[in-house]
């Protein structure tokens, strides 16, 4: 299964801790992450599945694969700037978002027009915002839900 | 300048008013309107631009012109899917959001990503859902304040 | 009809002035013309038509609206680089190339892809070097002679 | 080093084999594949180097990593059409060309525009056709050849 980790570049220690940990997990389960491939949240998430053993694809907006971070094992050069969020979501069977500003968002939504859902810690509270679909956006408090979510979801697909 | 109208291809006939109203005003200002070129309130922004001897840009997401709404002038084929709507927010110098669900999110987060403002009418709440720029997103009641708020940003940058 | 003409950044004068002639016979016929918004071939061909008062769209590759040659009365700024290509190929119902490079070449095979006809004038001499479908691959050697192909293709579609 | 393979989904049993060879030989000689994911040349060299115990990457036109052929390890869903063409290019460090129609003269040209060199065999004859900068394209007759090829730039670049 390929897990898309979303959230931003700037995060404090608190989420990057977060992401590290999610990484490490999603590792451990023998989940693939893909993320945007860049810095923050991208790059502990990536981090933490790399030193797990896991293996880590990072989508770039940009034209160089030496853009991604350390982490990332698979560097996909995609060119099309922050267009290449719809490829995050579509390359993701299911996403975890942590944290994240408007580029998360952007992720998110993405992610709901492909039908496609959100595990999301400590990030936007969509529910009193707008017209979420409540079967697509489950928020958890830590890493360790989510995985337990991600591991029935894969079971049970619900 | 060029302003684009984001809001869903299913809305209510409220909704719908609001951008046949919307789309007149922005044409009888002399502005040219940018959409996503397919039913709902892209289609009828167009229609009222239009009708008002406006013109109309569409940004579609498949591989062929004919899939524009009638009332788009100019008819762009991005076969991009999706990933079509940063084109929308890189073409406009400003965006006003009519109601809309996931797909008008992702809309709203890319002009935030882009660092464009949005002005929205009967749309999502976002101040109370995470980190939105202040200053990037307006909240007004109809199609008239959209209008005055839009005059002022052309003159004066604020 | 919407009618791409594409071409490089850099011409010398003998092509400048055929991509000039181009755009204006373009505009004259009651074509739009569709291109890639910079300089050389498609500022010549916008030029041309936009002084014979015809319709011009420039498919940027970057994010700035204000890239597009003074030519261009609707510019589409895409943020996508030069996957824009496929985006001025899908928008156009047929293509004429004027010399070229790469990027040219890029755009023919392109069109080839999406089965529409590029008419070539002083460009790619591609029969000899590969499996071209002939039916998609026009030469000729003036903008009259390319006008003319176009009205008949209009005409019976062939 | 991340090696481009590109050729068609259609060629007849001696350019499937050679695609076969080449996908061992690049494995064998520790290079990632990265090709378009789906069937014909992207198969075989796929094929090749997957049982040859490589790394294999696909970068899909569609929305769904199960469009990709069964020896793709790293499926990424672009939702972009053949723009995704541009992708492979930016990914991949250096090409190789197998035989090939339009799609694969769209991925040649693609590569001289990001200023990346293409190794073909069998494939297009672009020197008699147009200015291809000479450097960046390179004829060889084999996969041995190729590899040979590839050995050399990776140690001296060029």
């Amino acid at each position: 299964m390929i897990v898309g980790v979303i959230g931003g570049a700037l995060a404090d220690k608190k989420n990057l801790d977060i992401a590290y940990e999610l990484g490490k997990l999603l590792a451990e389960a023998g989940y693939t992450v893909v993320c945007g491939g860049l810095s923050g949240v991208m790059e502990k998430a990536c981090q933490g599945a790399f030193e797990a053993g896991g293996m880590t694809i990072g989508i770039l907006p940009g034209y160089d694969t030496s853009s991604a971070n350390p982490y990332v094992k698979i560097p996909i050069a995609t060119g099309m700037g922050l267009a290449r969020n719809y490829i995050i979501i579509n390359t993701a069977d299911i996403l975890v978002a942590v944290n994240g500003r408007s580029g998360t968002l952007n992720e998110i939504s993405a992610a709901f027009n492909m039908g496609k859902k959100v595990i999301a810690i400590n990030s936007w509270k969509l529910k009193q915002a707008g017209p979420v679909e409540e079967d697509l956006f489950i928020e958890v408090n830590t890493p360790d839900e989510a995985i337990e979510w991600l591991k029935s979801w894969e079971k049970n697909g619900t």
